[in-house]
């Protein structure tokens, strides 16, 4: 491996794990599971996608069969149409096919639809088996952390799961040099959410970093994925299960969603998505008081790595403020938004009006790029 | 409500939850409900099946009506075929399409399968809603206590679930008096487990009072309910996710199980299998060196209650030991049984060989009745 890897951990108690960030990280990967109580005497699953598997699944299996480990894998569709209870079932007959048991563990080999999928059944297989996260995107460096799991219902996304944190994440920077580069700078809307809410400085390092970040230059990619992941585990530290502080890490994400889900899954990738999200949620926090500052800074580092900016004007915004009405974040009627005070700094506001929001998605439609 | 409850607590911490027992505690729900910080602002979901829903469901509808809740209600077929990953799909879309929220809840109202299911309901709907158990069987005294939930895999039973504890337990033995005469005796079956694994005294209770209970003589009902759960509360508080200690609630179990695989869901009655795998658990202890009365008062009490005690002849014994071989507390291999070395205390056994299981089976199928 070429330099030595960073490390975090998620402290969370008796659930607390490490995260470990490096080129090569994986060819580790057999003395990381055993430190961490992955046990060889039973059967463990790799669950990856057709893409990922062409590319990473021969190694990562070569690297555990090699260890000692004895290895199942299953493949699942590309996208995100395999976050199903169909495809749920599927896996478990699998894992029951091979003898997996409660002492297995499943391992998520790919991006966040992986992440998902696999981290529910390793939740729900046997009311909950051991979990190892290899994400191989940048978009999973939030995923990834934090134990969020679940699938899709027809009628609204990740509504079925569960809290289940991993026994640790093998971040191996290799993985991310072949991805596209669409996805590279979808995948860093995240990491620059994580300065937005959290690190003012991080957001100056993004825009100054910018060109390195869309180049994959690992040194860059490396320092960035782990402020990211930091900033993650330090909320999730504090708020485990989502019952307050967590909720920020939302910043972009209820316009965000709805746009996805309003575009059809694909039009929009999830962070461009989020990234017109977050200039939304900017606009709003001038509106509601904040200085001019927050709404430039956030729409110029976005488009710095190349995020989109705009809400694509045929989208109608009667059909965004419906999918809006239906997002999980709203409480007993009231409509919930995190809201930027500062660049790093943001609140839960749970009094918005909707009136003000569809104002806001309007002028997200004439944005200037 | 004639006579106060019973009432005991499941301590776990945190998550610990009062038990109500007694008749007429129903009509109290609305009380004991806002005691227990389930919301009136959201609305709740009561999920049961078309048989309770004919008897029971109008009536707690109402009382929670009455108290200010909003009820929405779901009734699934009865029996087994509802523990399905299809029928948690449907119910979490009724839950979307009623507005159910964070904080919403799930009262599973009705026998084992209603709990199972309704509970992994509440354990999966956006990760983790709040949960009631109001159990209307007698073996679901055992079930609807200790937050183990599941729905079964075509492949294996109970094996997609989670641990998720309710708030409360309420226990009508109002809800008792219309069950059909094989189901009450079925469901002695956990209540006669309890004393085995934990209390002699009580063991010997239940001999005495055999006729009362399958007559459900309500006193005597209240009372074998509250000694049961007791146990089953007082295991669960020392190993909340079956680590170790809860292993022993799976007396007559892996036997147990087998059977109900191999004669088909519906031949034998959960309990009335777990009866004879019990009289099965009693024979291994005696050939392992406990007292032949290990055996004999196992095999007296279950009869005195009502229940089979021989094996069906025609089940195959290979078939019955290859199911035993899919049960998931096989670990790594290993045979793992729960041996009564006494009346009132039993191990935890790693290492029965097959042959001598095979050995009981056989036994069992010339079991003098």
């Amino acid at each position: 491996m070429s330099g030595a890897p960073r490390e975090l951990t998620v402290e969370l108690g008796e659930r607390s794990y490490p995260i470990y960030i490096g080129e090569g990280v994986l060819d580790e990967a057999g003395n990381l599971f055993t430190e961490r109580g992955i046990s060889k005497k039973s059967p463990l699953m790799i669950i990856t996608d057709a893409n990922v598997a062409e590319r990473h699944l021969g190694h990562l299996a070569e690297v555990l069969t090699s260890a000692g480990f004895t290895v199942v894998t299953a493949v699942v569709p590309a996208g995100e149409s395999s976050k199903s209870l169909t495809e749920l079932e599927r896996l478990i007959g699998i894992a029951l096919e091979h003898g997996l048991d409660r002492k297995s563990a499943i391992v998520a080999l790919g991006g966040g639809v992986v992440g998902d999928l696999a981290g529910f059944v390793a939740a729900s297989f046997m009311r909950g088996i051991k979990f190892v996260q290899v994400p191989t995107t940048i978009l999973a460096h939030d995923s990834s952390v934090g134990g969020k799991v679940a699938v899709n219902h027809p009628l609204a996304k990740n509504i079925i799961g569960a809290f289940h944190q991993p026994e640790l994440v093998l971040y191996d920077l290799k993985t991310l040099q072949t991805l596209p580069e669409r996805e590279v700078k979808a995948g860093l809307s995240e990491v620059v959410k994580h300065g937005l809410i959290w690190d003012a400085s991080f957001v100056t390092w993004c825009d100054e970093n910018a060109d390195k970040l869309t180049a994959l230059d690992p040194d860059a990619l490396g320092y960035a994925l782990y402020k990211g992941c930091s900033v993650k585990a330090a909320v999730v530290s504090k708020d485990e299960r989502e019952n307050d502080l967590r909720a920020i890490l939302n910043l972009g994400h209820t316009i965000g969603h709805a746009l996805e889900a309003v575009a059809g899954y694909g039009e929009l990738l999830h962070g461009e998505a989020i990234a017109i999200g977050m200039v939304g949620a900017a606009r709003l926090a001038v509106r509601l008081g904040a200085s001019e500052e927050v709404y430039t800074v956030t729409k110029h580092v976005l488009q710095r790595v190349g995020l989109p900016v705009r809400l694509p004007a045929h989208l109608a915004t009667d059909e965004i403020m419906r999918a809006m009405m239906h997002d999980k974040k709203f409480q007993e009627g009231t409509m919930v938004f995190i809201v930027p005070t500062a660049i790093g700094v943001v609140e839960i506001n749970k009094s918005v009006s909707t009136s003000l929001i569809r104002e806001i998605v309007e002028q997200l439609k004439q944005e200037a790029i």
